[in-house]
């Protein structure tokens, strides 16, 4: 079991990551929140079935009072309206404020249930196991939580970081490929924002990356823990540095408010990166050549999309709803080179034409 | 204009005092946010009418982007629905990450439009406009934001700072008899809980203090929100001492959900006062037998209940839910002598025995 400790301060917590460490739940728990005697285990219609049991066994045998919700799989989960029937749940499990809430799923389980320990009672300690390649090497770390609304993705959340992450990478082995694929593109942005030697490393072992070989399996989810814990330290707020962590996701999350039904976070953050790489082309901000076919290659030997599937003029507004807009204009994260971003404003021409350019070819 | 300073670190704010002051919200915003461009002014039925007009008004003649939205007056309006429609408004307002929310209202106001600041967005600047004296001598101090559950009051929340309170004690004149009552509730428990000088004058002053004397005004504000800053800087996520300033909440709130729709809040907490001091006295914690004549003296004088409405069997259960229990005890606040209290479980037997024999009195 490798250890990832996340330095913040008083809110300092540690991710483990191991084969089969679900099983070690209580205990670690126990340990990472001493005060707990209760916990609510809230997974999905996948998750629940599959790992309920081990999780509500191992925090009981480790004395724990645990008991386990499921949510609908996917997305219209991530709602007000469900985390007001999980807020009902949590008074039902008797939680009090010193009791565990544990999400036991992929980012939308994280996020959401993130989002209830984060305002039940005025928060309550957070314990995370994530259950997807996104949510090991992304959503785990940072304490980002939030649901949806009609409107737009993750318009209501918090910053409530969790007090123990437990990565079991033995379960991404029930994940379907496209999945993997999707959780790998949050693997690509590490590497292009903060890590030139490991996109280096990814680009020798795309193949057996997706193919989840057990050898480099927990190497990977290690890496990317450390890269995002690092960003995360030095700007746990998203007032500066943490920025970067939102390359592709701009247009991004533009995709994926208008293609949801269809499409997953990390295809369309994918899509997102080589869209803003045309744009940092488009504005004289990229200088490396080689940098988008690289960049293009890579995805598509993760099986992930490179194709804009909407019109860019669709996109522009959609885009504007954002959280990333800040005194009225969109604060892009550019690629330089590999391993360095920037975050500036674009004119929306510049956007527009470069996207299009892009569409057109 | 009086200012208090509340500390706390990087969430450090003034709560400006004063008469006619809501004419200067404009400027006062504009320094204490900024890089705030855009502002919503949510107020209710009561205080949209009174003064959303000048709220607006200040507001752009300082050239902040300001517009104003009303909920329905009262506690049914601190529901997670009321909060969802408010997200969209935010939504529709343009709010961005800079922009401000601006509570214009009473305590329900003022916890539900601080709830959608602290997470709309994860967090926007918020500023607290408190219009009665509840909400100026107590909610406007301390960060506590919340909406409700049908299981219960202020069951989530979360810990949100302001950037600026402004107390506009003309704003006053306008409340009813009654709330202004409830509100002095919490001013004699800021008596009770670290200030007996304070107690003594308000002994001494209780008729004007009612009569809102506007010579008093002022300083019976000030002194409130200094005792209560002093508390909350001491203790700002209710850790430890700030607990103390839930004196007379155990019982207030449960009879307040047994009873909302025809008590008021401080009604409740000048109740739960006197019960946990019957509870203390029961309990041998109060050693003083002048508090209890003096306490139901006194919250008489302010036209305050001081008689249980409901059966003490019918409150135990409710209390049982109530934030304040910790490992399934209740963590009593109870009277020591003027001054000072200490927060202890006490068996439920006793409980119930001090509240019977003081309701077959």
């Amino acid at each position: 079991m490798a250890t990832v400790r996340v330095n913040l301060g008083d809110r300092s917590y540690d991710i483990e990551i191991g084969s089969g460490i679900l099983d070690s739940l209580g205990p670690l728990l126990k340990k990472a929140v001493p005060r707990a005697t209760r916990a609510l285990v809230i997974g999905d219609a996948n998750t629940g079935p599959l790992y309920g049991d081990s999780a509500v066994s191992s925090l009981r045998e480790a004395g724990i009072a645990a008991s386990m919700v499921t949510v609908p799989a996917g997305e219209q989960s991530k709602s007000l309206q469900t985390a007001g029937q999980l807020y009902d749940d949590c008074l039902n499990a008797g939680l009090e404020r010193s009791s565990a809430i544990v999400a036991l799923g992929g980012g939308v389980v994280g996020d959401l249930a993130g989002f209830v320990a984060a305002t039940y009672l005025r928060g309550l300690p957070y314990v995370q196991v994530p259950t997807t390649v996104q949510a090991q090497v992304d959503a785990s770390v940072g304490g980002k939580v939030a649901v949806d609304l009609p409107g737009g993705k993750n318009l209501v959340g918090a910053f409530h970081q969790p007090r123990l992450v437990v990565a079991d990478v033995a379960t991404l082995s029930s994940l379907p490929r496209r999945q993997v694929s999707s959780g790998l593109a949050e693997v690509v942005k590490h590497g292009v924002i903060q890590d030139p030697p490991f996109f280096d490393f990814l680009e020798e072992s795309a193949k057996r990356v997706l193919a989840l070989d057990p050898s480099l399996l927990g190497q990977v989810i290690e890496r990317n823990c450390r890269i995002k814990g690092f960003v995360v330290e030095a700007d746990e707020t998203e007032s500066g540095l943490r920025a970067i962590l939102n390359y592709g996701h701009t247009v991004g999350h533009a995709i994926e408010a208008l293609r949801w039904e269809s499409m997953l976070h990390g295809e369309c953050v994918a899509i997102g990166m080589v869209a803003a790489a045309r744009i940092a082309l488009a504005a004289g901000v990229l200088t490396d050549a080689a940098f988008i076919p690289r960049l293009v290659a890579l995805l598509d030997r993760l099986r992930l999309p490179v194709r804009l599937p909407v019109a860019p003029a669709e996109l522009l507004p959609v885009m504007y709803r954002d959280k990333k807009v800040d005194a009225g204009r969109i604060r892009w994260v550019l690629p330089v080179r590999m391993g360095e971003v920037t975050v500036q404003p674009v004119d929306d021409s510049l956007v527009l034409e470069a996207l299009q350019r892009w569409q057109a070819e």
